[in-house]
């Protein structure tokens, strides 16, 4: 197969992954059920993606970080940037639905509790770069703990979106931005 | 059927909804796996929890308000017995798991969005009802929100239990209390 026809090989195959997860969460993702999803020959889903837990790993990944924007290099906005990005993440059904069947996969499954500590790993160290970035700036406390931090910074919003499945709000952002720097700024003093 | 023996049929079936919604989720809940499960025949589960979305919530809702405790008069140990509880309901693997089950399944499937609604308005109104109270004794800020302030309380321990999958500790149990106090006494300076 020529790269650009693999290419758009895993395009559709990643396609139909993510349908799969979204409708039917990872007890639906067989062979069969992509191969009867993306119209590709089961020997080749076979051939290039031998692990479906790998599978169900990269297409999140790739829905994970397409579209990752720049954050501001002042940390005041790029804290700012990482929320607006962060919540419009969330508020993608598609994102959600997938995410959540990562979970709910990783609590049955330990093939996905690899993939699951993956994907969060990453949303980890960027949030942790970002807090990095504050401190060496001044603007967030440099005795605070950086786990913590994040914690702080992806918890209200992943609780609102994947427990109460309620959107997540301009205001919100606005407000929970506000909140963060007060919290981490008083600290100092 | 005597309302004894209705009794003992009860606590067989629900054991067996949980055993197959930690092993298999939602999606493994059927009227054949329930009865495969318990012995119970299927004409009796037909019977007595013609809606499986239902019983599911039934057996939820169980597990949630066993030994549920009384909570300490004083406002700060009652927060304290509240988050003491909270992370053991939430170490119980089968308890989080259950919970996983439910908040997956209510991202694809209608019906059970409406129990997992219920199950959560029923953790909201507790942790509510723990906060009014701190602000009538004068120990939080009567000025704060309680939704805000039921999400501080909430989201950190499931955060960490439900997407990062760490057990929780005393210490995390000790450091978010003096952390929510904190928090919750200086918005009144």
């Amino acid at each position: 197969m020529t790269d650009a026809r693999f290419e758009r090989t895993r395009v559709i195959v990643f396609q139909a992954v993510s349908q799969v997860l979204v409708s039917e969460g990872l007890v639906g993702l067989t062979v069969d059920r992509i191969a009867a999803e993306s119209g590709i020959a089961r020997s080749t889903i076979y051939r290039n993606w031998p692990d479906l837990a790998a599978l169900a790993c990269e297409a999140f990944d790739e829905l994970m970080h397409q579209e990752s924007l720049d954050l501001g290099a002042d940390p005041r906005t790029g804290l700012h940037d990482y929320l607006v990005d962060y919540a419009r993440r969330l508020n993608d059904p598609t994102y959600t639905a997938m995410l959540v069947a990562l979970i709910e996969g990783s609590w049955r499954d330990d093939a996905f509790a690899e993939v699951h500590r993956r994907a969060f790993s990453q949303t980890r160290s960027r949030a942790a770069s970002i807090i990095r970035g504050a401190q060496k700036e001044g603007l967030i406390d440099p005795r605070l703990d950086i786990a913590q931090c994040v914690e702080d910074l992806v918890a209200p919003f992943l609780y609102r979106r994947v427990v109460t499945q309620n959107r997540i709000t301009p205001r919100q952002v606005e407000e929970l931005h506000s909140r963060l720097l007060e919290r981490w700024t008083s600290a100092e003093k």
